[in-house]
């Protein structure tokens, strides 16, 4: 937990600083894509995606396209667009996520909802998920544009079926996975398969990659998870607590209730499925949290993962992009956003 | 007006429903193929989204890429995804705009975000729209995805568009205009674009079943414009007076305010910019609406776009093909929706 509370060490920054430099001009690349592609007659649109660019985030899901292309050896530049594609379905996600939770903060600014309300966000996303598919329409390619198509539609799920455990303190790990696994890991993974299919490489070659990308976004969501009770707010960029003041069911909640009293189920049952939620509910529920080692658990379940990300790249041969994949595994773990 | 507020003649109703008759089957294909794709592993989702579909709607969009296409002699059967396809994008922009807009009916019934708040409505629109793509996407034709997703970006525009000029009691007819030409015609456009796309028919045949549906969007919106200021609330199936109490800038506003007298452009300003609406009000802008004859002036815009939309058919050869889309125009300018 302490390494959780001070973020990741200067190891992993590093490893991570690396990472991005080995496909830096290619970064570069999408960055000026995305400006370009938020144009619109519309200054509102501008103004309101640029919001939410500017406030950062490390690009790691376009990240993973430019680096699992590279891996597979393309030598072309289809996959600046992709990546940009991957980074419009992951911001019109964000802007959202923030309306349905009522967010008021987003790496470290006020969310748009905060600023503009809840209908420009909502009409903005959709902006942007249309401009999503016209990137991959230029694009062209039919595996692509399948691949990502069908993981939006799954993310979609996800979130309906995030918004059905939400209350539900009844809610096991496998449904939790379940929801984690389409709303957060099945992006990462086909950011990882077009970077594969853009490379025209055969199916298990990108299935090798999707599972690397899908067990990394497993292993990341259980970290930001934990650190909803487990971060200062400074370092999270987010309020510390929303996921227990929207009622939201994770990993670390559904482990301290296993391992609860009646005494404390009752105290879940009524900050979480009936939101009746008192000063100095949210200081309990972290000592709870804590006193069962919650928090240890969840994080060893993210490691779990973050091994079998790694294993999944095993087949390809050492080189610098492998590696630094690899190490992306470390920086998720170590500091989950 | 009193034509509005009694709805279409029974002469125009069954030139509807001989349209329809015509692609009879292909539309039982299209309610099939809608039904099946709302299925997911996630109950909410076709729950909610069979209350909306189920809630009816003439299906006018799907209808013009089934008839565009038929009317270009296609002969196969791409043109019922790409209905499909159509239909999604257009309830998932339901869906959103009722949580924008705060309504409370939809086609007569309670709207979904007023049966299950805004969080579902607005991730469950997120899956339709995934849905879509993924229809657009099946079919595989370039032409086709192009048409479409760029159809979707604009709309999304549109939307934001409207937003912008809400309250804004100094917008003109151009900017209302270009408003409901990007929310409502463009879809409108493409649905017949794409039955001239999937035709395999040439750019410039594709350019006329553009113009038309255009045309035909745009009077469909004004007519549903100048509806909430003059039906009565049952036929209507949504609530009349809706546009006013939002603040929405529409025609009959804007032709009321600008032949308006000073006294009343306060009215306006205070009802509409400052939303300070007290009893009576939507009655007094009733009133002035009709004092100004701003909704014959409105229905008239109605009319010569319902014209253009009917010229861009002329170089086709006569056919019950293209008398039922003539038809059409005059059954949505005689009851839009």
């Amino acid at each position: 937990m302490n390494a959780l509370a001070n973020g990741p060490s200067a190891d992993v920054e590093r490893a991570f600083a690396r990472a991005r430099a080995l496909v830096a001009e290619d970064l570069a690349r999408v960055d000026r894509l995305v400006v370009e592609r938020l144009e619109s007659r519309v200054p509102l649109i501008p103004q309101l995606a640029r919001h939410l660019v500017a406030a950062g985030g490390k690009r790691i899901r376009p990240l993973l396209t430019l680096l699992a292309a590279r891996l597979c050896g393309y030598a072309g530049s289809r996959h600046v667009g992709l990546a940009a594609c991957v980074e419009f379905i992951h911001t019109a996600t964000l802007l959202h996520d923030d309306v349905v939770d009522g967010s008021e903060l987003r790496r470290g600014m006020p969310s748009a909802n905060a600023i503009w309300g809840n209908k420009a966000p909502v009409l903005v996303g959709d902006f942007l998920f249309s401009r999503a598919f016209q990137l991959m329409v230029a694009d062209g390619g039919l595996r692509v544009l399948e691949i990502l198509s069908r993981a939006s539609a799954i993310i979609a799920e996800g979130e309906v079926a995030q918004l059905g455990i939400t209350g539900d303190v009844e809610a096991d790990e496998e449904r939790y996975l379940a929801v984690i696994e389409a709303k957060t890991a099945a992006l990462f993974e086909a950011a990882c398969r077009v970077g594969a299919a853009v490379a025209g490489r055969d199916e298990e070659t990108e299935e090798k990659l999707g599972a690397y990308g899908r067990n990394l976004g497993i292993a990341f969501q259980l970290v930001d998870d934990a650190l909803d009770y487990a971060a200062d707010r400074e370092r999270l960029g987010k309020s510390l607590g929303d996921d227990f003041r929207e009622g939201k069911i994770t990993l670390p909640v559904i482990v301290a209730i296993a391992r609860g009293s009646a005494t404390e189920r009752a105290f879940w049952r009524r900050t979480l499925a009936e939101l009746d939620q008192r000063p100095g509910d949210f200081e309990r529920a972290v000592e709870l949290v804590r006193r069962h080692d919650a928090i240890g658990e969840t994080l060893r379940r993210a490691q779990a993962f973050g091994e079998a990300a790694k294993a999944a790249l095993s087949g390809f041969p050492a080189s610098p992009l492998r590696t630094a994949m690899l190490d992306l595994v470390d920086f998720a773990i170590a500091r989950a956003h």
